[in-house]
Parts: C-alpha cells; sequence; structure tokens
C-alpha cells in the first residue's frame, strides 16, 4: 500500500478470480466458461466492428438494447448494459445500498457481493444456508434490507422458484431485491417477466457463460424503467462509454442466434446430468445444481487434496478455502470429451487418495 | 429517479459524452477520435481474439503489460489497465482522494473531473484558468491537495512543460499528482519518465486518441509500483476482468506498430497548423492547442449560433454551454479532406451571420 492510500479503502480486500492460466495446458473446469465458440454471428459482427475502432461506442448500446428488448420481452427503457455482469452489480450496490439499506445475502454465494458492499461502505447480513447448502426464502421475508440473490446460487447450483422470489419481493415493498441470473440459462425459471410487475425487482445477468462472451464482458440489468434510470446515472457519472464496439456488437450477434445458445446449454445439461451420475457412482455427494457447474464431496477423500491433485494431471477445477465449502470443489460442466479426461484423472485421484 | 435511489447520489450529474450520431451523414469532429483506423496488427490481433470469446481475459493482461512496459519505458508493475481512461481516472479519484484529501483541478479542464469527485463524495477546489485560457502552474504550488491536471488541458489544449510539472511534484510531496495524458501525441512532453523519479506522480493515458481506439475502450495508469499496486486493489474491488479479451489484443498490436501511430500524429499535427492558419485568417481567435483539437472564437459570431449552423449543414463540432466558453468551439482536427469540408461550410455560416 502506498503512503497516499485512502483510509477508506485501507482494509479492503479484493475478490479473488479463479485463476487463468495462458496456456492450454489444463483441461479448464475452474471458472464455468461455455466450451463452445461464439455464436456465428457474434463471431462475424464483432469481428467486423474492429474495423472502426477509431469511433468511440454508443454509449447508449442502441442497437443492443433494441436487439434485446425483443429476446428478453421488456421495453428499451427497462434494460441496461454494462462491461461484464460484475459492473451492474457493483452499480446496483451503489445505487440501492447505504447506510439505511443494508445488504442482505446467503453467507455462501458468488463471493463479490461482500466485496462490493465493502467497496461502497455498506453495511451488510450474511444469512447461512441451511444444513443442505439451500437458501431458506423464509429466511428473507420482510427483512427490510437490499436483497442480493444469485438464483442459481454459487457455487452450490441450486434454485428458488419464481413463487418464492415472487414471495419475497411482496415481503420487502421498500426494498430492492436484485436476483443475480448468471446462471439461469442451465435449468433455473428467469424472474424477467417479474419486473414488470414487481417495481423493486432488479434482474442481472451475463453473456458470459449461456452466450460464450466471458471474453468479451457484456452484463445487463432489467428492471421498471425508474430502476434502470437510477443504474444509468450511476452509469453515466463512472463510465459512459462503458461497452466496447465489439463487444456490443457480439450481444447483437449472439441474440440473432439465441437456437445456438439454447442448443448449446440442452448440451450443457445432459452432460452435467451424465457427469453427475458418474460422480455419484463414485461415491460423491452433490448439490442439485441447475448451473453448468456442478458442486461435489466425498466422504473419504479431502477436497483440497482432490483439487491439487487434478491440477498436477492437467485438469483445473475450483476449490474455495472456507470452511463450509473447504471439502468441495465446483466444477465447471464442459464437454463430454473434457469430463471423460475429468473423470479419468479424478479416478487416479482417488485410487492414490483412498 | 426511483424511491430506491441512494440519497448519496440523489444531487449525482452525470458527464455528458459528445453526441454519437449512429448514421454517417456528419463530418464527425466533436469527440476529438482519430480520422484513421485501428494499426494493421491492432485491427488483427483483435480479430483473431474474437474467436475465443468463450473464454474469460486475463486480469493482470499480462501480454499487453509486457508490451506497454517496453514501448513506455517502465516496469510491469509500473503500468495497470483499465476499460478507458473514465476507469483509470475514477479508480485514481477513490484510491487518492477523501476527506482529508480534496481534488484540485483547473475550472476549465476535462468536465469528468467534478462528477467523479461528487460520485466518490470527494470536496475538490477549481482554479480558475487564467485570462488567455491557460494553466497557471504557480497556483499549484504547494497547494497540499491531490493534483488533477490535463496536460495538453481540455478543451483549450495548452501545455506544461516538464519542469512546470515537476515544481508542482516537488511542491506537493503529501499528496498524488495526476497527469492526464490523454492528448499527449500531439505535441506534448510525457511525464512518464518522472514516474521513476517521484513517488507521488501518476500518469494516465488512453488509446482512444493517437493510437486509434476510441471504441476498443484502453486506458492506462502509470506510476510508481505502490501506487499501481492501490490502484489494483480497487480494481480486483470493483471489476476483475475489467479488460476484454479483443481490446487486449487490440492494445498489443497498435503498441506493435507504433510507427503508424506516430505517422499519424505528425499528420495531424500538420493539418492542425494548416487549419489553424485558415481559421485565424478567417478572423478565429485560437489558444494555442498542442492537441488533436482546436479551441476557436470568432469576434463577431456567436459561438453557439456557429456549432448550430454547422450542424445543420453536416459538420458536427463540439460546444460547451459554461459562461466563460460559449464563444468558443472545439473543432477536432480531421483528416485535410475533413477540414476542407468544415472550413468550407464555415465560410457559409460566416457569411450568413456577419
Amino acid at each position: 500500500m502506498s503512503r497516499f492510500f485512502s483510509e477508506k479503502y485501507a482494509s479492503l480486500t479484493p475478490y479473488t478470480p479463479g485463476e487463468q492460466p495462458r496456456d492450454n495446458q489444463y483441461v479448464k473446469l475452474n471458472t464455468n466458461e461455455s466450451p463452445f465458440p461464439p455464436s456465428p454471428n457474434g463471431l462475424r459482427l464483432a469481428q467486423e466492428a474492429a474495423a472502426k475502432l477509431q469511433l468511440y461506442s454508443d454509449p447508449e448500446c442502441r442497437d443492443l438494447v433494441a436487439k434485446a428488448a425483443e429476446v428478453f420481452g421488456v421495453a428499451e427503457d427497462e434494460i441496461l448494459f454494462t462491461n461484464g455482469s460484475d459492473e451492474i452489480l457493483n452499480f446496483a450496490f451503489m445505487a440501492f445500498c447505504d447506510e439505511n439499506h443494508p445488504a442482505v445475502f446467503p453467507d455462501i454465494t458468488y463471493g463479490f457481493y461482500k466485496v462490493f458492499a465493502a467497496l461502497n461502505g455498506i453495511p451488510y447480513e450474511e444469512i447461512p444456508l441451511t444444513e443442505d447448502l439451500t437458501i431458506d426464502p423464509q429466511q428473507y421475508h420482510g427483512i427490510g434490507k437490499t436483497v442480493v440473490i444469485a438464483n442459481p446460487n454459487a457455487p452450490t447450483g441450486t434454485v428458488l422458484t419464481l413463487a418464492q422470489i415472487e414471495d419475497i419481493l411482496k415481503s420487502n415493498p421498500h426494498n430492492v431485491v436484485i436476483i443475480d441470473e448468471a446462471y439461469v440459462d442451465f435449468g433455473a425459471e428467469s424472474a424477467v417477466p417479474l419486473t414488470r410487475k414487481y417495481d423493486n425487482l432488479l434482474v442481472t445477468g451475463t453473456f458470459s457463460k449461456s452466450r460464450s462472451l466471458a471474453g468479451g464482458r457484456l452484463g445487463y440489468g432489467i428492471g421498471c424503467k425508474a430502476l434502470i434510470g437510477d443504474l444509468n446515472t450511476i452509469k453515466y457519472a463512472t463510465n459512459p462509454y462503458n461497452v466496447n464496439r465489439m463487444t456490443m456488437a457480439a450481444g447483437v450477434g449472439v441474440l440473432m442466434d439465441e437456437d445456438y445458445t439454447k442448443t448449446n446449454c440442452q448440451t450443457i445439461m445432459q452432460v452435467r446430468q451424465w457427469t453427475k451420475a458418474q460422480l455419484q457412482n463414485a461415491g460423491f455427494t452433490l448439490t442439485d445444481s441447475k448451473a453448468n457447474f456442478l458442486f461435489a464431496k466425498h466422504p473419504k477423500a479431502d477436497g483440497k487434496e482432490i483439487y491439487l491433485r487434478l491440477k498436477q494431471k492437467g485438469v483445473l477445477i475450483r476449490h474455495f478455502d472456507s470452511p463450509r465449502l473447504c471439502q468441495y470443489n465446483r466444477i465447471t460442466v464442459g464437454t463430454k470429451e473434457q469430463m471423460e479426461v475429468f473423470l479419468r484423472k479424478l479416478q487416479e485421484v482417488l485410487e492414490e487418495l483412498l
């Protein structure tokens, strides 16, 4: 730390992203990326846009907003795009949380929520997941705080139903409820239709997972016009040209190819079920994940040991060191071929350990 | 504003970017973009990178940092990249300003500085430019605040010498001095070499102007290792994957083509001098701009009227409504052909008005 660093941030603990090795020596199942390339139109439009990089991107993202409004079934003033969904989440913490509106989220969820709270000086409460690592929605009823729930949750992959989300919305009419749908396309129900009914609902999402644009950085928020207006106020006071030309064009392109996205999601869901069955056969216990990852522990093999030994064998999965999670590993669902390699190497590890 | 918007931001006035018309009907001289396309390697590498968008970008930007460190003559831990230079500027306001370290900058400068201060709840002082619209560096000596100076300044284009900047650095040893070099490549001296000598100097820059990547969004900060470490703490608590894969690759590519950049800058400086002479012949008064824009007023024709009439004729320049600037217009220096159109249309306007 320099002698100039503001004491506001002196104790800030930043988020630790998953390893991003530059070489391609790993079967990379650690950051929930799609195993499929960007869609044909996504790739084509991004490459075309590169030729005009000397011109600023459209701060209003009009072409992308128009296409997304059509695909998501909302009005153009009910959606806003950001540089990845981390940016929309940060904007939402800025806009809708403060000393008088603390945040509340599960103790086990996307690790960035507590970083956003700390960054913005926002008090927050963490509600423990139940014994079986699921969210008890009743614990959020009438809580009177800004609720942040990932649905599916991470790294567990479990989901709430729309009825359960609606009960949380109804019982907290004076607070914003943020539903983070980063993984929604792999088997959960989207709360986007509820944004027309509840003015306190913000749905956030990303093109990083189901739409194969992790490296493009494209996130979004959907909510009533007034909420989106507030988030735009933050955006225009932070980084008006936050989405670059190539990513904006790629976003339009992938939304032209929704069939491609749906087919990929179906494939991943099938591979998820197959991999889960194999892991259960090998003695693993798993949460009921509806995301593009599995969350698994073995009764007799240490979670960190499994992670480290798989890494030595060229398979990268994600391990978390916190007390409730350290026996588990999060495994991104890749292609069938990738999962076969993973399972083969895992079998070797288990033979070493057991 | 929604009923949920935090009162912290209730009175926030966002930045107003220059108009970004989607059609191509204008000779666009209003946002200081380069008239030249991205360099050949920049374009090629960006397009190649689009094919791997399913994978996250490298949060450490290692390839880009390595290449930039070589080009800028600094160490790899003395530079950090951001999503445009607005992001590095916001990070710097966050990291190095607070209640106890107010900001200070000229009253006429990049309009976003006061927005960043307001966004982050930072008190700030504006020091008026002199009568001839230049910065008096002595007014910043021993000021004991975080100094933010654009060099060249905007929208005036005037410059400080390195000796003048060094005096400001020496006389404010307990405060960070931020030199915003967005326009440095068109005739000013870069303060980057001084970052090896002063631990309180942060130089910020952008690839938007001289390097033709406005639509790619690529900014950077250069300073001693400790300052860059603080800015990385903010980055990893805000948006670790802040630079997308395509832009990162484009950045490497344009840094491989420094001769292309230098040639373009030389051309723009020549066209600037030619355009300036034409404007002086037409009766305009201009500041001594060393940037890729001119700042000009006419003794007998109203600034706003000139702007509006040029727009009707298909030429877009930038007008500012504030009292000290409203007789001026800022005109981006484009190609010789673009400036000929501008001057021809301007002549028509003057004939209408005088």
